[in-house]
């Protein structure tokens, strides 16, 4: 039986994947040098297909690393000159407040208990902090940071720059960039290719930063530093040997997505997500885990399964018919379960796995 | 017409790697969570194949990263307490230096002109130095380091870590590991494997010295430190979402190699080496970069074209009939070419190449 996975990440390939792996094999993407010309149309083709996919300005740089958790090294280490402050409220969020910290850095953390979201009233950043991460989707709990409460920080704070975690909700995620001013995510989520690539989206001020930190004699290191990563980059090249097939793959699943419609993709996301949702809410030993609706993520839906079944049964009841879904993270392993809705599965998908779940 | 790519890396595919990316795609590997069993078993079966290969002593760790450039930083962060020394000859050996350097520590540099080797009077090694950084072939210049040097190092400095770069030696390089304390090298190189992957072999002893600079509170950054590779490696996984694929398919071409039998292989590129060597010292307008036998490559050999003829005449000439070769680096642009001697690339290219090479 084919088996779909709607794991929390990675997740299904998009199905458009293997053919353009086979044509990169075909055309050699593996053996050519990453300072040749044909490499460097490659970056620029993946660069150009990221920016119009996402709405990203012209002015603001792509620059591709081994992973979304690299970029919280590459931010630690090049963005941050004093103080950074943290929304936590889950695994991922706490990490990068970890990576400020492991830098030696001050940081103001903002947290909530699992499963819930930030308010109005949390937005109160201290004065002297100069970054602000915001984990637009947390992956561990399911929970959503509304785009509207990230510009109302901006509106308060136009001064410290705003990065954005958004691993698990791209391509879904539909954000204003001018309003904020770095944004990263791994390829293996939403984007639906292997994993081995991480993106990272920034502006000016976030190299006025780092040209800052340089001129202090305080930036450290010297792997991938945004220096590096940038000048490879305005000559569209990589720092060093890159996974060259996967910037080929997801220039292409990009172009895919583009010619789809990136309105179509997101509607059909909010249309599964309904459906989804509809259903943990009319079950009798289920429970939306995010209880605030407001909050509640479209791309990682996580169910409470209520006192009295078991959340194990239900992702074995789930495995048998060829539907793969993820634990619950830390805490939450035993009673919740994580389910993918990202665009590499289908609404067919959706609609077996509803009916399974209206069936337990 | 089928190009050969005998540039020093990436270079050509080994012959077995499309079937085994087909593969990995059959299986769903880029899709299992790096928290499954099914991916501890690719990890667990990669590293031992790695081991077997190389002769790795059980006691000793393999971990994998990004790119052989990644291991240069969790060197400088993890492995150097107060000084290193480094012996540069090239733009490799260089960079580590400059790594070392930027991560603030002393260093003491031993360097030759591009082209030249070490020998014994350079071994000299201040006695505050804690690492010594060999690269054990020098992809830029084709200058190896004969192992039996790097014993004599060891003898003499039996208590700094002695780290060996082997990017473009592994797998013809046979080395006594119980003489050195990490060794590193990235797949795209020998191994034949698409690029993305790094491979880091340490001892027990390189964990120590990480122990005490964390006691001394002198580790910095949060990203792939050595106890983060270690903690999931003890696990069979890796601290991010891995590039499967790519561990996948190093550990299945390791396998081909073992069974094809290492003693076999290294014999090949003798041989090939050979005779592509003996071609260049009888050509009248070629010449060897390299003009001490002692220290030129087996694995990157790289040719001087004397005055009067143009290396670029040389490659166009080569490429016409589907060989691709690389250009001298960096200074070397003009006057010389390089051509790796992978066990990617068969005996009968090399006579192609060898015949090319005569008639020109």
């Amino acid at each position: 039986m084919k088996k779909f996975h709607l794991t929390a990440g990675p997740s299904e390939l998009y199905f458009t994947v293997e053919q353009h792996i086979q044509q990169a094999l075909k055309e050699n993407v593996a053996v050519i040098s990453h300072r040749s010309g044909a490499f460097q149309e490659i970056f620029s083709f993946t660069v150009k297909q990221v920016k119009e996919m996402l709405g990203v300005p012209e002015d603001y740089h792509v620059v591709f690393t081994g992973s979304a958790t690299e970029v919280w090294e590459r931010l630690a280490q090049d963005c941050i000159a004093q103080k950074s402050a943290h929304f936590v409220n889950g695994s991922f969020s706490e990490r990068f407040h970890a990576f400020a910290e492991a830098w030696g850095h001050q940081t103001q953390k903002i947290e909530k208990p699992l499963g819930e979201g930030f308010s109005e009233e949390d937005f109160k950043i201290d004065v002297d902090v100069d970054l602000i991460s915001i984990t637009q989707n947390e992956t561990s709990t399911g929970v959503q940071f509304p785009v509207e409460d990230i510009y109302k920080i901006r509106e308060e704070n136009p001064e410290a720059l705003i990065t954005v975690d958004a691993v698990s909700s791209i391509p879904y995620l539909e954000i204003d960039f001018t309003k904020i001013d770095s944004l990263y995510f791994s390829v293996q989520k939403g984007m639906g290719c292997p994993a081995g690539l991480g993106v990272w989206i920034f502006n000016e001020k976030c190299v006025d930063r780092a040209k800052t930190l340089k001129a202090e004699g305080r930036l450290m290191g010297g792997y991938h530093d945004m220096f590096t990563l940038l000048k490879n980059a305005s000559k569209n090249m990589t720092p060093a040997t890159p996974n060259a097939i996967a910037i080929y793959t997801l220039g292409k699943v990009c172009e895919d997505m583009i010619r789809r419609e990136m309105k179509i993709i997101r509607s059909e996301s909010d249309y599964k997500s309904s459906l989804l949702y509809a259903a943990v809410g009319a079950h009798k030993d289920l429970d939306y885990a995010v209880k605030e609706e407001r909050v509640r993520s479209k791309t990682v839906i996580v169910i409470e399964v209520k006192e009295g079944r078991d959340a194990k049964d239900l992702m074995a009841y789930l495995s048998v018919q060829g539907l793969e879904v993820s634990t619950g993270y830390g805490p939450k392993k035993a009673t919740q379960v994580r389910i993918a809705n990202f665009p590499t599965i289908s609404k067919e998908v959706y609609f077996r796995l509803v009916d399974l779940i209206e069936a337990w």
